[in-house]
């Protein structure tokens, strides 16, 4: 699952291909506004609610994408990713639609709402207790699976960008986006499509502190690996950033900026408690960056928060009482 | 705040009457279906989503409309209510919305983000520590205030009918309508409008069994008062049924059933993480019905489960990691 050497960036038209080769199966998500929020933050501020997408997260943008255009061999004999997340979910959701099987590397030590939504979807799980991506291997080669990566592929961006293409169907106004960033797969095809049609919209990515591998990448220039990510926002503790997506995110996003622990935490709190939406905390970083005052809206302006997920763990939720 | 005498029913043109006058200040909240908890429960089932309400529950439908009803007199000295929970936001947005002011007696353990909801919306809040009947009578007294019973009251009750208007506009094939109990002043508004309208529907309210005072009086065919009431959904933990609400549950619905705590809190929780919608435990009953089989869909019906609000205490989300 090594990234590939780069080669020409995704472009608007791959991006408008992936949308129209995915429709009909994911869904064109609202967009929600928040009077309350709005007026904490300072100006009007929406979210694009991909807490309703399938299986909870923007992921399955991106993993439909990439399967369906598997050759049919490839599609016959499968594929295997590995993760922890809403991406285990997403590509055996997507590997149904698709007409393929899907093979997860799940750590043993995953939540086990995450392993149970994989299964239910129709992937087949092999939870490691050492080395996942060891055992990863020889799930691959042992098989023959086609290896799908979680964020770091050309054809896994185009399909992300889709939600960009919808924001701007419902909102040609907008100033600010703020994206939530992991590995850096989501805002790659989110910037894309903006700075190519809306060049003066700002596109910000938002990572948690304690996991800022793309910061490190760009003041760096190269990919980074941090030795370990960890983070409320476990959505986004990817430990490597990806060589696509880096090369992207350099050319297309305008800053990419931290958010604390708290932060996140009070931003996920606020948006259940104000939007009644569940978000996770994954997707509440953008909230968070503007609680922190690192991202301020224009007066009179758009900000738009990307809500990536809403795969939360709801197993605190009454508990105490 | 005692119950006056029961005169007449309230009518379907009285509820008519009060969703006219309330319209456009409350929301025509959406209802929102689920694939997945569908097929947990058996059949089609499908949620109206209060938490999308003004104050986010449906006690503002009620409340809104007999501020609307005050004489000018009223008004200009303001209202006055006992409550703990999503009457006292409901009854501080409404007065605003109404040109008067709005008094609130709370406990003093009342969950503080309730306190600052009601002050947010501009109410005046006396928190008590002791007798909260007996500071709820001074202060009325005192200042003249006329009371607003948060159930007990037939123009109450015609303002929360609204919500089966909208409800057989968007989905005239109902078979089966699921409502929290707490009083009765939400159930007794949809019954007249539903039982007279499409006398087929069943109309099933849901009551903790830990606060069953409803169940009781119905059985007992008298207003009956419980020494205590404690639940997990505590906007159900209502000690006493109304005069009217009572009248007007032995008229139109067809049942109350009784559901356990650890439904109540099982329910929550699969609607947080299957809707993707904040719905608060007292939301969650006709749910937990489901779940515990004590209602059965009709095989290929429609049931609708009303969930009433969506003021969840989420201090605990995210706790504990």
């Amino acid at each position: 699952m090594a990234g590939d050497a780069v080669g020409d960036l995704v472009t608007i038209d791959a991006v408008r291909q992936a949308a129209h080769r995915i429709r009909g199966r994911v869904k064109v998500t609202p967009v929600v506004a928040s009077a309350s929020l709005s007026a904490m933050v300072g100006d009007r501020l929406e979210f694009k609610a991909e807490m309703f997408q399938q299986t909870g997260s923007f992921k399955v943008r991106g993993m439909l994408h990439k399967l369906l255009r598997l050759t049919p061999q490839q599609r016959a004999r499968g594929v295997v990713t590995v993760s922890a997340g809403n991406a285990a979910a997403a590509l055996a959701w997507a590997a149904r639609q698709a007409g393929t099987s899907a093979t997860v590397v799940m750590p043993a030590t995953a939540v086990p709402a995450k392993i149970e939504a994989t299964r239910a979807y129709g992937g087949e799980v092999i939870l490691a207790d050492g080395d996942l991506f060891a055992t990863y291997e020889a799930v691959r080669d042992e098989r023959g699976l086609t290896p799908v990566h979680p964020f770091d592929d050309p054809d896994v961006i185009a399909g992300q960008g889709s939600l960009a293409l919808e924001l701007l169907a419902e909102r040609p106004e907008l100033d600010i986006v703020l994206v939530p960033v992991g590995g850096g797969g989501l805002i790659s095809g989110i910037a894309v499509v903006l700075k190519t049609l809306l060049p003066d919209v700002q596109v910000v990515g938002v990572e948690p502190a304690t996991a800022d591998v793309v910061s490190r990448s760009l003041a760096s220039g190269t990919v980074e690996r941090l030795p370990s990510a960890r983070s409320v926002a476990d959505g986004l503790a990817a430990p490597v950033c990806g060589v696509h997506t880096l090369a992207h995110i350099q050319r297309y996003v305008d800053r990419v900026v931290r958010v604390g622990e708290e932060s996140i935490v009070e931003a996920t709190r606020l948006i259940l408690s104000r939007t009644k939406l569940v978000a996770e905390p994954a997707a509440a970083v953008g909230l968070a960056a503007l609680l922190e005052g690192t991202v301020r809206p224009y007066p009179g302006g758009l900000t738009l928060a990307v809500l990536s997920g809403g795969n939360l763990d709801v197993s605190t939720v009454l508990s105490g009482r």
